[in-house]
């Protein structure tokens, strides 16, 4: 089985890309399970523009969605930005859905995670994060885990400093990979 | 009154953009209404990255969040894509939430259009569009219009060709200025 | 100013129905407000079904419809339940949007609370909330009040033990007031 | 595998009712599928209190908690109302949630039908609809049915007159059951 795991934050020091690298090396403890961990930094786009579509169709978008065809799931941790979906996720999803001749999404099955500094982990965003994967026909896990207080909650190595809350996050997807593997 | 109007779409051709253009020109046959009609292409915003936040903060949304603020409403046309916000107004939107002592929203009056070449027109993302603004505090009309077939909806000199869509949208408008001025 | 306050809940001892009342009491203390809180228990509806519409329809749905159509705005504690709208004012709302010639909910103002035992103080739920509301074309203030750990937040004659929640309620009241009175 | 189809709609003629009594008739042509129909109104409901929930837990919701138990996969065709959920649908699953010693849904597979005389087939509702159950951690299948212009949809024999909408759903109804099975 394939994971890919990234963030939907662009931000270098960024909570949800510790927050999934935890996720990608939790995943790598199961026999079977080969995780990648990608940075959509390194897959530069720019914001949605129909005319840009017609012109340069952006090729980080292609390599983006071969990448999703390619695997079997994904781990997503994202922000939420003002009660919502981030818009570097966002934009993210609408350029892949625009790959002429793709369409990496239907039966893949996703798994959001958020982290945020504040006490509730970003899950009110993911609610509406939800929405463009299942348009998509992507299956999102129903249950999702959101870590609060996230500006506290890693140590210096990358691991989350609370070992309940590393207990959580590895239950979680030892029933996603479960469920996957039905 | 002092109303600006935008689409929540890119693209020169934008339906949105001719539709909210429609709007603007309703706008300006009312008494006491000045309206301005602003295209996001002229406010150029990268991907939201905490990153750049901290190194340049972009002018554009400086300057979009001083024109929020100086009117009183703001009418926004904007497409469905995947079933949820366009990533270009969530990214507009999310940056001008950023501005250093600046909260332009609370207050506000929005009226959301969408149009679409689809037969919703839009109207499914627009509910989706509303929670943004809301968790910044604006009051989001309640009725919001969805132009549906909007490829041809259009005739050369940018007007609406069927009559009753017209008038449904100067209803909507005359209603929205009103619930204002109360 | 006529205000009618409700909680979404009919449980006797429900933690929305003590968030109401205090809700009630910092309206009456307001120039010019007139509060009045009602209990939903003495309002009982059957489950909505389209064969009871036909054949007798509720008394209850006319009489909440006329009060809502007599008042201004309408503050509503309400649960969440499941993550989303609780049951009982779903079917309130459907039916009082189905009694003949009234059409209570356009122009009313209304201000959202949840009270819950757990974190997020019913937040959730309240954002599903406000989307029949604004269906049925209500303004719905855009800023809302959870009230977390409720089990614990009252004091025997109904106040809230803690002054500061007190306050943050009394603040978001004043400002629903003044914004309705603009 | 066991599937189970219901309507989130009580009334008699209810097109929901018929919807998805077509979905399980297709069901039932499936090899290894068993399906079986049943009606909300056989299941009688008080609207969701808490107090009625300590006195005299209704049988109902103990039933139907056991029928979801033994099945693999339920099939509702809901009605929207005022742009959300149906009361009736969500009081069932809300009594259900509260049936003590069981957790009837995480894993179970659900597939929403919407059928309505409107343009727009319910779908806008089909969303919220979705909330709860994904709550409760059920897998939601990401593709959606629903029909539109429902009062004239159907002969007398209960088939839907147009055979493209009835092929839309046996095939939606063939890719539920392949995803199941996997």
């Amino acid at each position: 089985m394939k994971v890919l795991c990234f963030a939907g934050s662009l931000r270098q020091g960024s909570y949800n890309k510790k927050y999934v690298r935890v996720a990608h090396k939790i995943l790598q403890t199961f026999a079977g399970v080969e995780s990648e961990y990608l940075d959509l930094l390194d897959y530069p786009l720019p914001v949605y523009n129909g005319d840009i579509e017609s012109k340069e169709f952006p090729q980080a978008a292609r390599q983006l969605a071969a990448k999703v065809k390619d695997c079997d799931a994904v781990v997503i941790s994202s922000p939420e930005n003002n009660g919502a979906m981030a818009a570097a996720l966002k934009n993210t999803i609408d350029w892949m859905s625009r790959v002429p001749g793709e369409d990496p999404w239907p039966g893949k099955w996703i798994l959001l995670l958020g982290a945020s500094p504040g006490a509730l982990g970003a899950v009110r965003g993911l609610w509406h994060t939800r929405v463009p994967f299942e348009a998509l026909n992507a299956i999102v896990y129903p249950t999702m885990s959101g870590l609060p207080r996230a500006h506290e909650a890693f140590a210096a190595d990358g691991a989350l400093k609370d070992s309940g809350a590393h207990e959580r996050l590895n239950t979680l997807i030892g029933k996603f990979v479960e469920q996957i593997r039905k």
